[in-house]
């Protein structure tokens, strides 16, 4: 994409209305825009890296086998009064229907997964199930100050899953502990992600969380470094050690929860009555699982987390473009000329390129702006580059800088 | 994908609350999950269709250079109130907040985007501009009782458009124009589709439907066949001939509005104050265009339309497999044993396919939920088609048949 047609263009200044971080670089960077306290408008940038994740975290829930879904927002009271949250979850978000009727928002799926699959399954034949989404959530949050991390409105990928017996679930658990792990690893999280060990809510005695490691998160963990492992603060009393090496030389760090699995037992299929026929015929209830990850969180955090006093830092797998191709100088110069017939050679070949093609514009405001958006590679074109024949490759990560020629770039882009 | 890991099966009975023909195959095929009257969950095979419709439509739109965003469904009420629509929507939905501030719930976006583009566009240089969204809208209708065709929470794609005179406003509506005609065409409906001319409501005199002849339409549209145009019954006290040729002697149809350009003017961009600097330094209110397209609609309007007495015919451009593979006879009969490896292979080569696996299910059953669920091709595999070398294939809308050798499946899915 060429810069120039984008409609939005970096700002010099962080906007007055935001204290997070992840807010004030996104908003900046011409990322994300607000319309309310923690509800965003994506723009063309921005949705690229919402896209970008999505498709990540899709790819590796299918090897779970999961079959893709989409629930819709809009949920009947009933379903709400039925598992007891209508009143119980303070978050929810209600509004009427022309007849008065009552409705929920949804901020999670399974008062609707429970009954919906009831329809389907009847025997021990058909389990497992999982089943996922990627969907926009809603809740009432008391305060919306963290950007993306918390929002009123969010997409989340949410997965559910159906068991016959405890061990079965626990199979499926650990798959996607694993695959989760797998995301956070493309997204260079790793050091920073700990599995936390949490409160099971009303469902079961522990959950665990995938926390990251951030000033701006707004829960607090106990951690075990050489397990890489933790433990919420919300159950230190029941659980004072490290789930991994039993040590209780635990560090407290301050972390934001991305993503959660949950044990849900039997305690939804229960008041929905969703069972199925064992070998003997006789029925039983299903055990269930449900896998949170926040698309949109995980953007914020990603940004709290990689981004320097300079600006955003992508990882690849999240970038809204892998390269940045900046031509410097004159308008008519040299490298402005070579810039266009490199820049549709990449389109040919299928590159994803954003190409600050912007005239009139100094290479220390383009090198900025380069900056403050980052994009995992700056491929540099200026004149006196193109008089060695070579182009200037800059990581954005770490500063590193090659020089590689026009062919070179195209092969190693691809 | 193979049939027997789907978690939905055909059935044989329609689902006894739904009126609508679509509602009622798509249910029974397995598409779609009703939650409430006009609220749907898109189950395994429905959301392929979305997808691929959604796919299908973006890659059009991309072509007019507009540039993708996602906008929210929670909207401040003071947007609202500047437009005066507030009071005047009666089939919007609102809600309160904790601090019990309202907010809508969005059936449209023209009071997220006017205000948004005022922070990025400000010269003549600027524009055009076009930027569009697939995001979730919510109305609150009297009625919906006609399966996808009028939901109360539905997918849409909306675009708008920044110009700064009507000259340019309306080469990108003749453009938007030809770029929905070009979807219709794709999807085989070109025939029954009409460019109607219907009320501008508060905004022009005039605006363009996409209506689609189906008697399950809501909607009384004047047609003249040798134009292929129409003129909404709702404006038919001034318009009351062709916009082609001029004559009166036009049919009475019923229709289904499945999309709408419409040029909104400066209504938007004179209360939000969204205007741009001309070349003479003086602030000039843009000119807007919105351009609506229902996707989930256009879904329950092709199955009103294409399916026939033994269920769904999906065009090849909306379909959630190119092709379905039935494989016929005892479980460990020669052609049970043949259909995996094919499959197999069908998958290595990156093909699309949905298998009938299921064992113990009869050759007349797998061929009516075939038909049922509608893909365009069926290639089934028989020890007597075997025994031939063959591979039969029947093209679902037309029954017609042909035999090809498992080389030659491969190289047509291509």
């Amino acid at each position: 994409m060429r810069q120039s047609e984008l409609f939005t263009q970096p700002r010099r200044e962080a906007p007055a209305d935001e204290v997070a971080t992840n807010a004030k670089l996104l908003v900046r960077a011409g990322f994300i825009h607000k319309e309310m306290a923690g509800v965003y408008s994506f723009l063309p940038l921005g949705w690229r890296v919402l896209q970008k994740l999505e498709n990540l975290i899709r790819q590796e829930i299918l090897t779970l086998g999961a079959q893709e879904i989409l629930m819709p927002a809009l949920q009947p009271k009933e379903n709400w009064q039925t598992t007891g949250r209508w009143d119980k979850m303070t978050d929810l978000y209600k509004l009427r229907d022309r007849s008065e009727r009552e409705l929920a928002l949804g901020p999670t799926h399974e008062e609707i997964i429970t009954p919906l699959v009831k329809n389907y399954l009847n025997s021990y034949q058909d389990l497992p199930l999982s089943v996922f989404q990627f969907q926009t959530k809603f809740r009432m949050e008391p305060r919306a100050k963290s950007g993306l991390l918390r929002g009123r409105e969010f997409l989340m990928k949410d997965l559910y899953s159906f068991h016959r017996d405890e061990t079965d679930l626990q199979h499926f658990y650990d798959l996607v502990t694993v695959a989760y792990k797998r995301i956070f690893e493309i997204l260079g999280l790793t050091e920073k992600t700990y599995l936390t060990l949490a409160a099971g809510g009303t469902f079961a005695e522990f959950s665990h969380e995938f926390q990251v490691l951030t000033p701006a998160g707004e829960d607090s963990i106990r951690l075990c470094k050489s397990c890489h492992l933790a433990v919420n603060e919300e159950i230190f009393d029941r659980k004072n050690n490290c789930p991994g090496c039993g040590t209780q030389k635990l560090e407290s760090e301050t972390a934001i929860e991305v993503a959660n699995i949950f044990k849900l037992g039997t305690n939804f299929s229960q008041v929905f009555n969703l069972t199925y026929r064992d070998e003997t015929g006789v029925n039983q209830p299903m055990i269930m699982g449900c896998y949170g990850l926040g698309v949109s969180r995980l953007m914020g955090a990603l940004v709290e987390i990689l981004s320097d006093e300079r600006g955003l830092v992508w990882p690849e797998a999240a970038a809204p473009f892998p390269i940045h191709l900046l031509s410097l100088g004159l308008a008519d110069g040299p490298a402005a000329r070579a810039a266009g017939p490199l820049y549709e050679r990449l389109i040919k070949l299928g590159r994803e390129v954003f190409w600050d093609d912007r005239r009139e514009i100094s290479a220390g405001e383009k090198f900025a702006a380069a900056d403050l958006v980052g994009l995992p590679y700056q491929a540099i074109i200026s004149d006196k580059t193109l008089a060695a024949g070579k182009i200037e490759l800059i990581k954005r990560s770490t500063g590193e800088k090659s020089f590689l020629t026009e062919d070179e770039l195209c092969a190693w882009l691809g």
